[in-house]
This record gives structure tokens, sequence and C-alpha cells, in this order.
């Protein structure tokens, strides 16, 4: 890591009986607090919520927010958002951002796309039109968007897939990430993330790391997890290729955010998560609680004038109750998907601000308890 | 009116080139300046706004805004409400409320109601269930919901309506309007306002208006105007029956709200409008500007990054670009909804802040001009 680069992470402590630390990324828009859960926001907004109503989420208020290449470069176009003066302003985010690279989403096409050495050639989910996207390309979408944090295009294998694919699919990736770095130039305005994968095979995560490390980048994330395996699976593996990562390069698990996850993840030393769940959940009625999940347009809430976490201390939490949002979920009012929004999203940011506290204090496996009593699984 | 009215007028000032005025909504929720623009919230929430949000539209911040009983006399019900504490309560909303009778609803459903003395029968939009309606069933669901000014039960003629059908349905709003009345009794914590009827007949007007002022109720309305007549004729018709109503009390015209509208409503004496026209127009791209409409899924706003209205000092328009807005328009976000009824109703809510400031300095005629030259009609 040059002191050059754009985004610096600083280790503040690691918990003695786990690998779960605390740390800060320090970016060109402010330092995040880590572990952190990052709101995604695939088309220049975090659906529901007023970029302000994200920037204060919680009690510590600086955030990081994902938005995503593919859907950017087909809708406006990244020709427009840097005519804009970048993501940041065309959304006007102040605050951190990272891009994914647009692999995932174009992988995700299935037939509709076509990869080869050079790149993926794929239609266009709004039009049909033909569009190919090499590391380069990625990249250069990348830059014009202006995110804090890129990421390199990669391939994420499906699961389940066989040996021999994922081990020619981690090389593929490998290779691309070479070109990824050498056609990214300003270090300084944005950091370049490598991305592991492997599949649920722990030799090929090994030396899908080892090929990344040696490329000396100032983060890492872990691809191809929580892509259809089971959790047990999926923390074995953790358990196995986490540490292969620097210990003083930020770690991002992609993709990965329910609850009970977090706190799996953090244990495992992850420093960064996103996820579309909660936003997209929140759509559908479902609210995350200090009680577990709720389903708000289930008829006992009809008459039920509770906030709804009564341990939440949320805009939400604050000044409506179940009744109120069952009424609105019922009644298909915009209300519904930006309360349910901001209150989940608040959730999550405020369990990894408890989940920072804990570590900073050694209580983080007390807490892990504490909350998986009473959440469970999601 | 009575002192022990839960609702007073005071009357500031009078323009003297017209008859529009400048005065004051004493309610139990605060003080209204008016002329005001009610924003309506039907179903227990303004579409796609947080009720704080509505709160702080403009720089007076002291609002009132309309609730639909019918809408929440099916869904959630009146009961549900009440036991919520009322439906200030229920949506969070601190600020002045009105609820409309339900009439014009139910009346507006055509087929699916039957009109008789005793009241209308009519089926649920929901479910197909079947109801009925009396001008006392309106004000116990209104005196459930609890807001400031509560109105009453009429009918609603239709245009075109021949003279005879005019006539028998004034006749009928008025002794419902008796029965509201007798019904009412809390007139110290909600304010019972009469609608007059008559639709383009400005003798049957007049024996409306005679009909209803000799009840001495605390405000009165202008029912069955803006029901598909032309405006010049609505203007016509109003020129002749707002000086019916007395002076010392409000004055009401229902379901108008294009801005042009609301400067020939002044200039005629009204002092209070609602519609839906703002708030539905934003949730299909349609803004109000100082330069007039623009629509924003307009292609050449793609790359315009100058702000929605350059006059406007709303949030939106301080924080977004027209690129912006036609990017999230495009992509069916949540957020173009938000952000388009925000600056609408700021639009409007602005727009009445400025006509009370020119009629305090004997300016409405010159900010009337301005205003109309600028924007021209809706």
């Amino acid at each position: 890591m040059s002191v050059k680069d754009a985004v610096n992470f600083t280790l503040l402590k690691k918990d003695p009986r786990t690998r779960a630390r605390r740390g800060v990324l320090h970016t060109p828009h402010g330092d995040v607090q880590t572990p952190v859960f990052m709101p995604v926001g695939t088309q220049a907004t975090v659906k529901a919520m007023k970029p302000e109503d994200v920037a204060s989420l919680g009690h510590e208020g600086s955030h990081l927010i994902l938005g995503n290449t593919y859907h950017l470069y087909l809708r406006p176009g990244h020709e427009i958002v840097r005519k804009a003066g970048g993501l940041h302003r065309f959304m006007n985010w102040n605050g951190a951002m990272l891009t994914d690279s647009g692999g995932f989403q174009v992988f995700s096409l299935g037939d509709l796309r076509k990869i080869t050495e050079e790149g993926v050639t794929f239609r266009s989910y709004l039009d049909g039109s033909k569009h190919f996207f090499s590391p380069e390309t990625s990249i250069d979408v990348q830059n014009a968007l202006g995110a804090d944090i890129i990421m390199a295009f990669d391939e994420c294998a499906p699961y389940p897939a066989d040996r021999s694919y994922v081990e020619k699919s981690l090389n593929l990736t490998t290779r691309w990430l070479k070109r990824c770095k050498a056609h990214h130039k300003d270090t300084e305005r944005q950091s370049l993330f490598g991305i592991m994968q492997g599949g649920v095979y722990k030799d090929l995560r090994a030396e899908s790391a080892k090929q990344i490390v040696d490329l000396d980048l100032p983060g890492y994330a872990i691809g191809g997890l929580s892509v259809g395996e089971p959790k047990d699976l999926m923390y074995e593996v953790m358990d196995d290729c986490v540490p292969r990562l620097p210990e003083e390069k930020p770690r991002y698990l992609m993709g990965v955010g329910s609850p009970d996850c977090l706190f799996e993840g953090v244990e495992r030393g992850i420093d960064m998560f996103d996820c579309v769940l909660p936003t997209r959940v929140a759509r559908n009625g479902q609210a995350f609680t200090s009680q577990g999940k709720v389903n708000i347009k289930n008829a006992r809430y009809k008459e039920d004038f509770t906030p709804l976490d009564p341990e939440c201390d949320c805009y939400v939490c604050r000044n409506f109750t179940r009744g109120y949002l069952n009424h609105l979920f019922k009644s298909e009012e915009i209300l519904s998907s930006m309360l349910l929004t901001e209150h989940n999203l608040y959730f999550l940011v405020r369990t990894m601000e408890r989940i920072r506290e804990a570590i900073e204090n050694d209580r983080f496996l007390e807490l892990k308890k504490d909350f998986m009593d009473k959440f469970g699984e999601f």
C-alpha cells in the first residue's frame, strides 16, 4: 500500500478471542469506521431514501455507500455521470462511495452473456442492445463514476460449479485483475480493490488469495460467496480463506448483509459488507427488529400502536406505530417503502455501531450471543 | 361564529383593487396564514412525503393538510384511527388538518352508489362490500378522525347537469347540512364548515349561499366547481357567488389547485384551496416551475445539469439537477416521486407565501401578472 493511495486503512484493535477487527477506512470523502455495512444505491439512489437521510443514519454519521457500474453504464450512461461531475455530485452524496465492477451483474445474465479471455459480451436488460465489457471497460466506467473505491472486474462462478471450472475462473479473474491494475492510473483519487474467487474449494481460495495479494492492492474483497451455498459451508470457507488476506488491508465480503451473517463475517475478520436485502425486504413489508423479523402486512399489527421495534431510536420508531405502517403497506403508499427502508438501514447501521463498540470493549462474542438469541437467522 | 368554535378566522387586510384577502385561521393545531394551499393526504399520508418534510415546506412553516374521510373509513377504518388517538397522532402530523366529508368521493362512484333523502348507499372500491353513508355517518367518522376542520356531507352535482337536478341537489345539501350541524357536538374541538352548491347557475348559487349562511357556521366552502366546466365559466360563477359568503368567515374553494387557478381564486376572495394536482403530476414526472411546466422525462433534460427551477430554493432545486431527476424518473425510482412531490408542493406553498406578501403590500395584481406571464396555464 502506497501512502499515495486514495483509500488507506488503519487497524485500530483486534478482538482477543476471535478474528474480529476494529479499524478506519480513510477515504477522499471522509473516514469510515469499520466493520461497516454499506447501503446499496444501485441506480444512483439508495431506493426510497433521500441522500441526506442516508447520511444521517445511525449515531456516528459517516457512511460508505455502493453504486452499481453495470446499471449506471446502461442508464444514464457513465459519460453523462462524468459530465455531471461524477456520481457523488450527480446523486448529491458527499460521503464515501464504492462501485462494483459490473462483473457480478453481467455474469448473472446467464444465457444473455458470453465470456472470452478478452471480456464479456452481453445484452442490455433495458433494450436488448449488445454490449462488451472488458476489465479495461469496467475501469473506464468506474473512473468516470469516480467512487473512492473501485472493484476489479472478476468472474463470479456460480454455486454449485465443478472444481475445474472454478479453477479456470479464478485464474481468469487474476489475469483480469492485472489488466485492471495496469489500466487504472489515478490511484490517488480512487483505490482499486482485488477480488478473491475460488468457490467453496479451500485450496482454490488459497491459490486465488496468493495471486491477488502478490499484486499489493489497497484492499481485497471476497467474491463468490452467498451465491446459493449453505451458510455453514460459507462460514467454513471463510474460516480458512479470510486469514490469507493481509491483516493491514481492508477485507470486503461482497453481497452479504443479513444481520446474522454480519456477525459471522465480523467474527471471521471481515471489515466491509454490502447487500440489497435490508432495502429490498423493506419494500416488501419486512422489517428487521431487535426481536427478529416483523412482517408488517400481518393483520395482527392493524391495531398495534407500539413502535416497529421498541428498542430502536430511529426516526420511524420514534414517530410511527406498527398499525400505521400496516395501513401504509396495505394502501400501497410510497411512504411505506420510505419508512421501512429507513428503519432497516438504521437497524443495520446501529448494529454495526454496536459491533464496533463491542470489539473496542472486548465484548464482541457477548454482543453476538445477545443479538442472535433475540434475532435468530433472517 | 361563537368564540367557542375550534377554528376562528381573523381577516387582516383586504386588497384595495380586488377581492383578495389576507387572514389567519386560528386552529387547535396552530395558526394558518391565508390564503393557503392545503396539500392532500388522502390515505393518512401526503403521498411520497414524510410528515416532517410537509411541515417544513416553504419559509413560514405552519401548514394545513387535508385527509379523506371516504378512504380512511374504508381503510384502515375510522375506529382504528380513533383508537390510535386520532388522525393527527396516527400519521404523526402536528399541524392543522381538515377532513372532507366523503361526499365527493361517494358521488364520483357513479353507478356504484344510490342517493336517498336519508343518505347514500355505495360499494367499496377495495372489496365491493356495501356501505351506507348519511350526514350523521360522515360526522361520526370525522369526529373519530379528529381534524380541526370537518366538512358537511353534501351532494356534488356533476357538470353538465340540468337546472332542476342542481336545484334539488342544493336543497338536499342544505337539509343534510342541518343534520350535520345537529349531529356535530364538540364544536370546541372541531369546526364544521358548510358547502355551497348550485352548479354553474348563479341564482341557484345565491339560493344555496343564503340557506347555508343562515346556519351561521365558522366557515364555508364552494363545492361543485372545477368538475369539468370551462375555467372562464368557473371564474364567472365565482365572481357572483363568492361575495355572497360572509366576509368575516373563511372561504374554501374545494379541489382547485393549479397555479393559475390559485391566483384567480384569491383574486375573487378565496382563502383556502386543496388539490391532488401537484402531488399527482409529480408522480408522473411533471414539475411546476417559475418558467411553467417541466416534463422531466423529456430527453432534452438528460444532460441538463441545472436545477429543476433556477428561481426555486427548495431542497430539490438546491441539491439536484434536471439530468438527475430525468434519470430517476426513467429508472422508475421512488426517489423521483419523492423529489418531484416535494418540489411541486414547495412551489405552491411558496407561491401562496408570495401572494400573501403581495396582498399585504398592495401588489397582488402585479404579482399575478408577473407570475402568469411566465407560468401560463397548467
